[in-house]
């Protein structure tokens, strides 16, 4: 057993929080590359060379603290939703911080930690580890735009002279990944730990619908080329059609919409907006796919509108490790006996690309409301802490 | 016959232009209080000046050249939509400024001009000449915000010492507002004045529906609380309704819709967008507020959303004054025999709140491709002088 000290990961995690502390609760803004994430950064750094880790930036911002020779990697993000928690990301990186310092101190195996950089998205899906898994090149990755128009390639290079090579992955024997559960599940159930079967997929898409700008007092309805009601017509249709392909689980998302130019006396000439579904199914996902670009050619057809795809960002469901996580489970059952389940991750994580190097899987600990993405997003600290136990005894007995 | 001077015209109409010249065709970008709008101002009140009118801001930003004694008034607005054409206002105003100089230069009837403030609504519609016409009070002005949340209180401050009184309507026999007809029917007709019968009502309003933000991964479809999807419900719901209660000339627009986070990842927790109608029949538009406040009450229940209406702004439709009509009737057909109509403005002018003050008409040039609201917003330059000379007729005829 590795003899972590709860109050010192906690001192941590709330060290960590004042990082882009929002003044709302427990709420963060730390996006990917802004100065609160850049100086969290730095700050963590500090921490893993005082845990005995060395740390090293690779080129996309993502900071690993190494330990010396083979070792497992645990960690996850230190970047935030532009609205974010507390904890999502922040529980994965520090727990792995205080598991690796005290197995140091207590002469245990050797942990090495990460935090990878654009988990949430600014530019991509899990921008960091995606470029370091392969999912995706950095040169393609350095196209990606946010929605202000800053590249990749602009913003990383706001790390200076920080960044350094890629971390080579063979020094690494897997990969363990706790984090907020995000969901209901575990908050209903009352159950203390999840752990991780599989990741499902995500498909996520920008759509633009361009039509006639015009004026929106002497433009006849029959005459308009309006591209919000491309929109929601698109989106009444979606809801209609994907009922006879998904399951319980499946989801899907317009989460961003943007109109041009947005004002309330002008027939809108352009809509962009997100498209996003979710589901652990490939062929599913594929299924999906199909119909959004079958229905947004059509409503595009019907109403006059032109139709533009931006990139297809996507990531195939993701089973766990079977060795890694039994031990995770066998620590639950030693921790919370009968009181923790095996269960799907709908969240999208770091784990899913870094399965493309090595053996992967993830623990959960609940979600308070099952809300995450929110200033309100909060987990009873017993519970980090049980997380934090569970993680420190599977690493024992790996 | 007023012996106005084409040339200068036209000259003073592409000036104007330079004022916030978008480098995009002839568009302008020149709202309200902006400093390209107050520098056309400025620029403005000077050619008053040279044409012996006393210019006089008032407390809103409106700007008028005042003629001695009992004058009639004629204008419009020099302000731009976000991304607007250079005639839209402009005409209205620099005609009006070429037919009060060229009557004085001649002797002829005594003529004022007027520049009202934001026409366009970047506070609400026609806030300049609602406020003078006593369809708003001062106060009620200054709350208003623009979409980045400065009052216009805020904003009117720009003016510095230039506001002066409130401009006694008294000295007005009249009010005559020349403009681009911003729709096809004119360009459609080859005809080339309209001599409009009546300005059509218009209701306005911001709703906002609240719901939960969440993970887009994790919040099964079923217990969401998906702001976007009221919008979407209640615009498909209405687009549905109003089909029993409009005519082929009524028109509804959800023109500005902004999501909360606004992030591919999350279930937008909060919509606001507007909704605004337009109606000849005072009625029809009671009507159609009725099944848009029942349907969005509708949708909010449905789908466990709150909901919120921003003020309302509304004007009545207003019918033309028949002396003042008759003379643009007989200039038009004396000008153009044969080749012009009455037809009623969709579109909303500063004409509609100065008829609360005296009797007002309005006459119209053919819009190219009926486009407006837009850098590719036209007329051709005979068409415009065609306009001058029908004005310049009526009002020596009055």
């Amino acid at each position: 057993m590795i003899p972590v000290k709860p109050q010192r990961f906690l001192d941590d995690l709330h060290a960590l929080r004042a990082f882009g502390a929002a003044g709302v609760g427990k709420g963060v803004v730390r996006p990917a590359f802004s100065d609160e994430d850049i100086a969290a950064r730095d700050w963590l750094a500090g921490k893993m060379e005082e845990a005995g880790l060395t740390p090293v930036f690779d080129p996309v911002g993502s900071l690993f603290g190494l330990a010396e020779g083979s070792s497992v990697l645990m960690g996850s993000h230190s970047d935030s939703q532009p609205e974010g928690g507390w904890l999502d990301g922040a529980l994965g990186v520090i727990s792995a911080l205080e598991v690796a310092r005290a197995s140091k101190e207590a002469g245990g195996p050797p942990v090495s930690v990460v935090s990878f950089q654009d988990e949430e998205g600014r530019f991509g899906v899990t921008t960091g580890s995606s470029v370091w898994g392969g999912n995706m090149t950095l040169e393609k990755a350095d196209t990606l735009t946010d929605r202000d128009g800053v590249t990749f390639a602009q913003a990383r290079a706001r790390m200076g002279a920080r960044g350094g090579d890629f971390v080579d992955p063979k020094q690494f024997t897997g990969f363990i990944e706790m984090h907020i559960e995000q969901g209901p599940t575990l908050i209903t159930s009352g159950e203390k730990i999840g752990v991780v079967g599989a990741i499902v997929g995500i498909r996520d898409m920008k759509i633009t619908f361009s039509g006639q700008q015009n004026h929106a007092g002497t433009t006849p309805m029959g005459l308009r080329r309006d591209a919000f009601q491309g929109v929601s017509a698109f989106n009444a249709r979606i809801n209609e059609r994907f009922r006879n392909v998904v399951t319980p689980t499946t989801v899907w998302t317009i989460g961003h919409v943007t109109l041009h130019p947005n004002a309330s006396s002008i027939v809108p000439g352009r809509a962009v907006f997100s498209m996003q579904w979710r589901d652990g199914d490939s062929d599913r996902l594929g299924r999906m796919e199909k119909i959004v670009r079958d229905t947004a050619a059509e409503v595009a057809d019907e109403m006059g509108l032109s139709l533009e795809y931006g990139p297809m960002l996507g990531l195939e469901p993701v089973a766990m490790d079977a060795r890694l996580r039994g031990a995770l489970e066998a620590a639950a059952e030693a921790e919370v006996p009968g009181n923790w389940r095996v269960l799907p991750s709908g969240a999208l994580h770091d784990a899913t690309n870094v399965a493309r190097l090595m053996p992967v899987s993830m623990l959960f600990v609940p979600s308070i409301g099952g809300i995450s993405h929110d200033f309100a997003e909060d987990t009873d600290e017993a519970d980090l802490v049980v997380g934090l136990n569970v993680l420190a005894r599977a690493v024992a007995a790996l």
